[in-house]
């Protein structure tokens, strides 16, 4: 970290806002003075809010993107995992509903001898998150300090826990001001966030899952290719080998959506079970972190590994193995009735015949949030157990009566506000409108020659 | 002022910053809203400065320029001045270099039986400040209290002071916060700023003078233009006559630069002596105030009645009562010598035969503040004996060695870089370069029909 006592001699924060502001390419010294006096307090909130509006409207070139990340990263601790055999790769995604790849990626990988030091983030709005999940089991905890995270990583190979305080404290403090000040919907802000955190883990390598559709923060393929195209620069500049697959969120991914529904979807498929999409998506990405990892040679054939580390049993050991470590109660692994369960269910049926055509996925991310499995303010305690299964995704033929969903629920007035917001998300038509979306969309990144 | 507490529970400070941010158009009472709540701290400074940057970005539209106007004016004290006979009209400059009309005017239309409740500012920048300039007539009290300021302004038709704590304190709250986030340069911005302070003075009809040129913030007339027509716009929208002249400061107004000689410059000109061009734009600024003030029948008769009150005396009469009334020594007013003086001279010569073609009228004022005669820093004082007397103008025949300039200063060590600085602001040509640039380039205002 650049001492700020010795850059606030050179700038001024007024300076860099006007420069920014007139679009103006700001200097990595400029970026540096500007995160670290931030950090420390030397530049109070309203000055960086101007800032971050101005970078909204402005933009940032990939060189000033590159040094606001590296800024961002190097505000905190940076983990050295050198003593560690083997390349460490994680997968970081942007955010959906039904999303619970993570989870079966870390094991997964870990099986195959790469190792995950993976750090995540909760429920963001309609969209889940790996933390939440994580705690529905029952003991697990993901606030391990760094040494103990290490050792769990040494035992295993993959280890799951949430943002310390250490790991880029200039990031918690801009994702803060970002959050109330409207600034947070910048694709160059939210490269550096997400950036900064994914290399202080030490890792040589980064796979993307950048979600699109009506379920994404990114509803348009467009927007999300360039976030994704963003990434991969600015993580290839900082000298890791980073892939991005634009993959698919216009219905959630596989068919559980809540914390301790979704921890049953993923034990399902690491058993080689469960539907079929999350199942695809899974081995795509596990497919990419092999090969970058280098233990596969191309991501066909880590896609082959994966299937054979899920038939033999070995991932979901690892799964097992983690949760042990972590202190979570192994037993729901092989019993899935010891995860918290709601206590009642409702059923949203379908009004008529015919083909479901689309399912507007921010809505029933919405409608799990309001049951209680998210949180509609920051102070909010999420309920584990509630959820919705669906029975029936899109171009599935549907009879009039049929159950399109199961809502578990614990407070009734809440399910019925949840199935009031499910029943409107759905639309079904005589015959099946449009054609399909593939599940992944594209790849970007020039690690992606060997595919 | 609609009370934050009511607002608040509408409205929310990032919708309203959100809305902006994208474009959008917003209404009267979310403008309140954020104005009001800001003024009594319940919005914190880092949500309205990305509020400004994105009123920056995406401008204003009249209707909302007319609400921040308003909403800024109810913000506090609006004076009222019903009890006092005649029309209340205000005169306000964008600023520039040696402009002191504002001196010659509250007078000169106070004799003709106008009421001028003028409330001035300070220099900003490179330009001079009307409180500093009445300052520098030993005693002369710019901080009367309302009820003070009211009965000058009856006593003698006139009265000049500075922004009370009272009058738009959501003004000075906000531009003390544009100041340091680089957002002050907004026509939105500067129209509701300017336009609340002088409506706050319960005034009929207002004559602005927005400066163009290399001294003047506009440096180019499509931009003065633009802000005249949004002030005369909001003005009107707001009940009152306004009108704006587009004046020329592309060299400094008049002779004199530095406050106590600009004093001995505006008696001068009540003396119907002093400099062409200042004495042209006085009697055109008054010429208008008359018109609008309802004494003149059009501002050709305006001027007329104009110049026979400074040929009478009347009008000089007038200034060293209000002098007299604000506590300042009118003896100043006949003797110049009892004014504050500078210790030393410095001459600037010529250092070839020639034409004087441009003088960078921005970096002549700098000169001046270096001197002393304006502030580097907010919290630095004014020496108001320093400045500079211009001994020749633009398309002026000069010769080699001849003076072009006496610097009036008190530490030798400005003086050297005030006489550097003027040197470089000459250009000196064969013959007389470019078309002359006219005093008044336009006038701007549906009241300026009876020209």
């Amino acid at each position: 970290m650049n001492p700020a006592s010795a850059s606030a001699e050179t700038f001024r924060a007024i300076d860099v806002i006007r420069k920014k502001r007139d679009g103006g390419e700001l200097s990595g010294g400029e970026i540096d003075y500007l995160v670290n006096s931030y950090t420390v307090g030397d530049i109070p909130d309203y000055q960086v809010s101007a800032w971050l509006m101005a970078v909204v409207w402005r933009g940032m070139t990939r060189a000033e993107t590159a040094a606001l990340t590296d800024a961002m990263l190097h505000s905190g601790e940076v983990l050295d995992l050198s003593s560690l055999p083997g390349r460490k790769v994680d997968k970081h995604s942007t955010g959906g509903v039904g999303d619970k790849t993570s989870l079966v990626l870390a094991p997964l990988a870990a099986a195959a001898g790469i190792a995950v030091p993976m750090i995540s983030g909760r429920g963001l709005g309609h969209t889940g998150g790996t933390l939440d999940k994580l705690e529905a089991i029952p003991g697990f905890n993901v606030n391990l300090p760094v040494a103990e995270f290490r050792r769990v990583l040494e035992s295993c190979g993959c280890a799951m826990i949430g943002q310390t305080a250490e790991i880029a404290p200039a990031d918690r403090k801009l994702y803060a001001l970002r959050d109330v000040t409207a600034t947070v919907e910048s694709p160059y802000l939210i490269c550096a966030s997400i950036m900064s955190k994914k290399l202080a883990e030490a890792i040589d390598a980064l796979v993307l899952d950048v979600k699109t559709g009506s379920g994404a923060f990114m509803k348009n393929e467009k927007d999300a290719a360039f976030l994704a195209e963003l990434m991969v620069e600015t993580g290839e500049r900082m000298g890791k080998q980073v892939v991005a697959l634009i993959t698919d969120m216009d219905q959630p991914l596989g068919c559980m959506i809540g914390n301790a529904l979704e921890v049953v979807e993923v034990v399902e498929v690491l058993r080689g079970q469960g539907p079929q999409d999350l199942r695809e998506l899974c081995l795509e990405l596990s497919g990419w972190m092999l090969h970058l990892g280098g233990v596969a040679d191309t991501v066909a054939d880590g896609k082959r590994q994966s299937e054979k580390l899920i038939a033999s049993g070995k991932a979901l050991d690892r799964f097992r193995q983690m949760v042990e470590l972590q202190g979570g109660d192994p037993r729901t692994i092989d019993d899935p009735k010891k995860l918290p369960q709601a206590r009642h269910t409702m059923i949203v049926s379908s009004p008529r015949d015919g083909y479901l055509t689309s399912l507007q996925c921010e809505q029933v991310g919405t409608a799990c949030v309001i049951l209680g499995g998210g949180r509609e303010r920051k102070e909010d305690s999420v309920d584990p157990a509630v959820g919705i299964v669906l029975h029936k995704k899109v171009r599935d033929a549907v009879s009039a009566g049929e159950p399109l969903a199961t809502i578990h629920y614990n407070a009734e007035s809440r399910a019925v506000r949840a199935q009031q917001l499910l029943t409107e998300s759905y639309r079904i038509t005589d015959a099946p409108a449009g054609e399909k979306r593939p599940l992944i969309h594209r790849v970007i990144g020039k690690s992606g020659e060997k595919n």
